[in-house]
């Protein structure tokens, strides 16, 4: 997979995205093994659209990095796994309760809670799979396999995207509290919920690539800066967006009375807010020159989501 | 940890159990830490008084192996941790709807479903961080911590647990169709959803003591007869048991019109097989002369829950 660092980032998602999905599809259970259904709705899930940001962004990471795209390709996906799930269990109606994800009916609409919440369960297992078994399929060392794993599980657990959806539900009550204590806790939230998971692709793709502490820890603090602007554009989404650009119901977050950007700060600052993280984002990527290239065009690409 | 061969077994439990449990006190999160309601979730379902028979099998196939315990503990602590998990989901109203576990309400009647679905996608995360930070902690080699990731992950996910909890579900009308075909499908869904992740716990107990293959494939199939025996047992106790002996809802196999062992063979066949699978548990352990007694004794142990 090469990159022309002036090629359009439109070109390069569009070329990842069908190698992602392509591996997706080799190592995901067949839908006509036992149990059918289950695996039905785990395919259903994974393939009901996504745009495939955070497997992007790790192979991006790697490529910027010099590493092999073969090798990345399992840790994309097992990041992508993690993603579907966490997406599968927050649209539960014990979560968030949306009935459409991807503009298709959501998992549990499709299949019933009892599958999705199983189907979301397998999808976590089988990324760590992956991930283990990696050292056989790629020239990915056993010793860096570990630190992947660690480094996704870890964003994924309490401590991550697990934590910071559980501080989501809990929060509905924090607009009420004093502005600097619910400011800390938007942006934990946030850098919990999304921000970790956004981290650890970038991390990983590192890793793949062997790259330097140094250049692991700025790629690290990149991801978790990109996380953020990801997530205020999808704050501010959510409140002017229609019901068909999104994919999923708009205006949840107004209705749940969530603790979010735009609820914090209004529409205009959660807009400077992100223009702010947009710039803080490239900054971090000034020490690698022409070759974050791709990586500041996608930055700029999902603050464009926001018109 | 020091095991005479004569002594008793429920001596050995005890002290493996209370090393268990001083492990996973170690490295579960603080439940003074933010999510506060999470953490004390995931603590509850953990310390709700389980007894800790997956992690106490892995102890006994690394001691039989003459493993190091030291280094056995982070790969029993995270066996208990997916176990704890599948608890937790498979307990939820959507699931087999259970309000009792342990003696205790059930993580969701205790801190709501929302929480109750995200403790157990944590406390799945949290496994596969235990084992991946285990060559730093123990003299685990990085390699053996990649199988025993794998090994781990394959049992929890879609081929194993998880797939024998979808099937379980979707099985109630299975008593209805061919005899043959239900027995085929009963002994399918017990592999998977019980015997499936005991087999990967005697397994990754063998890794731990770097067992030669021969062996490690011995307590593999060990490990899954002795599943098959306790899925049995405990199809028998549901009939047969009070509440306060099971600290579940007895009887609900039967009001679920659930595929059991006793509603497809009758209670005194269910019996019989029951004794023929602890026939099969034992003679897989014969090579391995005295140093298998403990996981004799352990075998015999679970067929007495049945009176």
């Amino acid at each position: 997979m090469y990159i022309d660092y002036n090629e359009n980032i439109q070109e390069i998602i569009k070329e990842y995205k069908n190698a992602i999905d392509k591996y997706l599809d080799t190592v995901l259970p067949y839908e006509k093994s036992m149990p059918n259904k289950l695996h039905e709705a785990i395919r259903y899930s994974v393939f009901a659209g996504g745009k495939r940001i955070r497997p992007i962004v790790t192979m991006l990471c790697c490529k910027m990095l010099s590493g092999n795209m073969d090798d990345v390709l399992p840790v994309a996906a097992a990041i992508e796994m993690i993603h579907t799930y966490s997406l599968i269990h927050d649209d539960l109606p014990a979560m968030d309760n949306d009935d459409f994800r991807r503009g298709k009916p959501s998992c549990h609409k499709q299949f019933g809670e009892a599958i999705a919440i199983l189907a979301g369960d397998a999808l976590q297992s089988k990324a760590f799979e992956i991930l283990a078994r990696a050292p056989k399929t790629t020239s990915i060392k056993p010793d860096y396999a570990n630190l992947i794993i660690e480094c996704v599980a870890l964003a994924a657990g309490n401590a991550g995207m697990v934590g910071g959806q559980a501080m989501d539900i809990l929060s509905n009550t924090a607009l009420n509290t004093e502005k600097n204590i619910s400011e800390l806790l938007l942006y934990e939230i946030h850098k919990r919920k999304t921000a970790a998971l956004i981290s650890a692709a970038a991390k990983t793709g590192a890793f793949v690539a062997r790259a330097k502490i140094s250049e692991v820890n700025l790629v690290e603090d990149f991801g978790s800066a990109l996380g953020l602007l990801f997530q205020i554009s999808d704050d501010i989404m959510d409140s002017t967006s229609t019901m068909q650009e999104l994919g999923k119901t708009p205006g949840k977050d107004k209705k749940d009375n969530k603790l979010t950007f735009v609820s914090l700060f209004g529409m205009d600052n959660a807009r400077k807010k992100m223009s702010e993280f947009l710039l803080r984002t490239k900054a971090l990527l000034d020490g690698f020159g022409d070759k974050a290239t791709p990586l500041r065009n996608l930055a700029d690409l999902l603050a464009a989501r926001v018109k």
